[in-house]
């Protein structure tokens, strides 16, 4: 944001009031507390929340994990619900739309990462929650009934996509999507082998990121420490295969097969055996976020050229890119919807991966505008 | 290769006499050995080897510090000469052609990885010394005065390349063209940026990745221990810049501005430090072959979508290519072109690192073809 429009901001008001499910301290607990939301701005796209998503950063954040928690704290970063007015630039939208906001509501806008549409990179990120904003404030989140953000960070539900299903994407779609994207796996040139992507881990992202390989045509093999996951796996989620990580036999016999692995375990495991899976060339995408260094012997990264990726959510241009293409294909995220007043016991259910594989709060439906 | 070219390469006669510069133990003292070359078979260039870069591996190797050593060894895989006689089949080179020869000298040539341009990747390569060669005899590299090479694997000196400047690019440089060629680093459209990047270490890899980036119009800031260097990487090799890596100001000035990293350092040396040079979307790629496994923080990794790749030399392909375009640019080693009879002393002073950058013998000149 140029210097100008950020001391504009800094003069915001925040006169519209929305309850949200907040955290107080670390034992993550939320209760319902009203909170302010800053006047439409020029630039402004007021939302009324219907849906928001329980990613399991939610769960890390509420409980301090990260060492980084703002209480109170108001989280969710998967934001789904219907426009209510508009600021005079906005040319996009208009009241009545159906829009998701992800993981970040503001950005420099100026710097080379926001110009290419990575804003996820921008270092003035500003998140959707526990982040200080332009005008100073502390940024709450979706689990609440109303939020403003400045346009660019609005993305539009295309038609046909659900808006409970679909909330889930604005995280855990582009976070699957965009590495996919920018690391060539969507090249399926008429003719041209078809690539073969392993999905490391079976959760909320993983099974999102088997969704979108299938749709782009791969061929998808998920790799799990749980042997219970295969049937689901290669049945509901039209895995082409299943790799238990802890059988060396299954584990041998899918050796140098993969293109690339979209690595979404957060948990801090032996990257090398899982690079012996690749193909020369292969790439290993870390989309989850270990709290240990991670650890590759040279030799197997070095012979057969291949690679380990870093990747963080997408910028706004991807997330559009995602919905639409979602919808184009069928991809929703599998959700349990579930009431605003069963948000701590899902919090306990997802601390315990207790979740196929993403809770949706029904906040249209159940946490009122008032505490 | 297929299973009856490889049953007819079986019966090959060695019926060729060549000297070697041998090491019999892990000394590593090099001597003339009389050796055997095979017979020109239908698919084979004879070569006279006219000089041979001394690669850093060469050391490694003889001294069998990768626990592989077959003895007798006869180092050597940054070959130039001309050829002698061609097989057949040969259709590509005549007797007199200035050739090349480098890391390997045959694969399966049926593989994804063959069919692709990736010898290199082959499982079935044949390296150029100290390989098992698919007729059963150990392979004797280009410290010797002759050499029988599939066509394949044989590359031709464009016009105006020197032979002994242009030997060492046969493994040193195609180590540092691959990746910058697929990873991206040589498309500069009109009107994008400028490419930075970065060379990390300055020796026979590193000086050679400042010219080829050079001469593909990059910014190139060289990274190094040694404050020493900084007036030859600037005036002589015509790097932009220069970051003494153990000075904390330095890299904390260079901080996130570099598109891409060379990393010729086979040192077991930290890589966080580094990571923190390139730009979001920046690649780390290893070109060395450190012996410890390599530690990175996931943070520095995913937060800025960064990648950390291995690339290990180049298909004969990418060879070619990369010598016709540093005869186009001009791009040739720095080297000291020694007798054979100075190998030993060559030895210990590539140990010591004192050579700018590489040394050549001069086969041609000072190795009779008789002990």
């Amino acid at each position: 944001m140029a210097p100008a429009a950020a001391a504009a901001e800094k003069g915001r008001q925040h006169t519209g009031k929305a309850v949200g499910l907040a955290a107080h301290d670390a034992s993550g607990h939320l209760a319902p507390l009203t909170i302010t939301r800053r006047s439409t701005g020029d630039d402004d796209v007021a939302i009324k929340i219907l849906y928001c998503g329980m990613c399991h950063s939610d769960l890390h954040s509420i409980k301090n994990e990260w060492n980084n928690a703002i209480y109170p704290m108001v989280p969710g970063h998967e934001i789904a619900g219907v426009v209510t007015a508009v600021g005079k630039n906005v040319t996009r939208f208009k009241p009545g739309d159906r829009v998701g906001v992800g993981c970040m509501v503001n950005s420099c806008q100026s710097c080379d990462s926001c110009d290419e549409g990575f804003e996820n990179n921008c270092r003035a990120i500003i998140l959707t929650y526990n982040s200080i904003d332009c005008d100073g404030t502390v940024t709450y989140g979706g689990y609440s009934t109303a939020v403003t953000v400045h346009e660019r960070f609005v993305v539009r539900f295309p038609d046909g996509m659900p808006l409970d299903r679909g909330a889930p994407l604005l995280c855990a779609g582009v976070t699957v999507y965009s590495p996919m994207k920018h690391h060539g796996l969507l090249d399926a040139a008429p003719g041209k082998k078809q690539k073969h992507v392993g999905v490391l881990g079976l959760g909320g992202l993983g099974h999102v990121a088997v969704k979108f390989a299938k749709a782009f045509g791969m061929k998808v093999t998920v790799i799990s420490t749980s042997p219970g996951k295969k049937q689901e796996a290669l049945d509901r989620l039209g895995a082409d295969g299943f790799v238990v990580s802890r059988d060396d036999e299954e584990m041998k016999a899918a050796a140098s097969s993969m293109d690339a692995i979209i690595n979404t375990v957060s948990a801090n495991v032996p990257l090398a055996p899982f690079m012996g899976l690749l193909k020369p060339n292969g790439k290993m995408i870390m989309v989850g976020l270990p709290t240990k260094a991670l650890e590759i012997p040279p030799f197997d990264l070095i012979m057969g050229n291949k690679t380990l990726a870093g990747s963080c959510i997408g910028g706004m241009r991807d997330t559009q890119e995602m919905l639409d293409v979602a919808a184009k294909h069928g991809v929703t995220a599998d959700i349990e919807l579930v009431p605003a007043d069963y948000v701590n016991t899902a919090m306990e259910r997802l601390a315990k991966a207790d979740v196929r594989y993403r809770f949706v709060i029904d906040i249209g439906n159940t946490l009122k505008n008032s505490e």
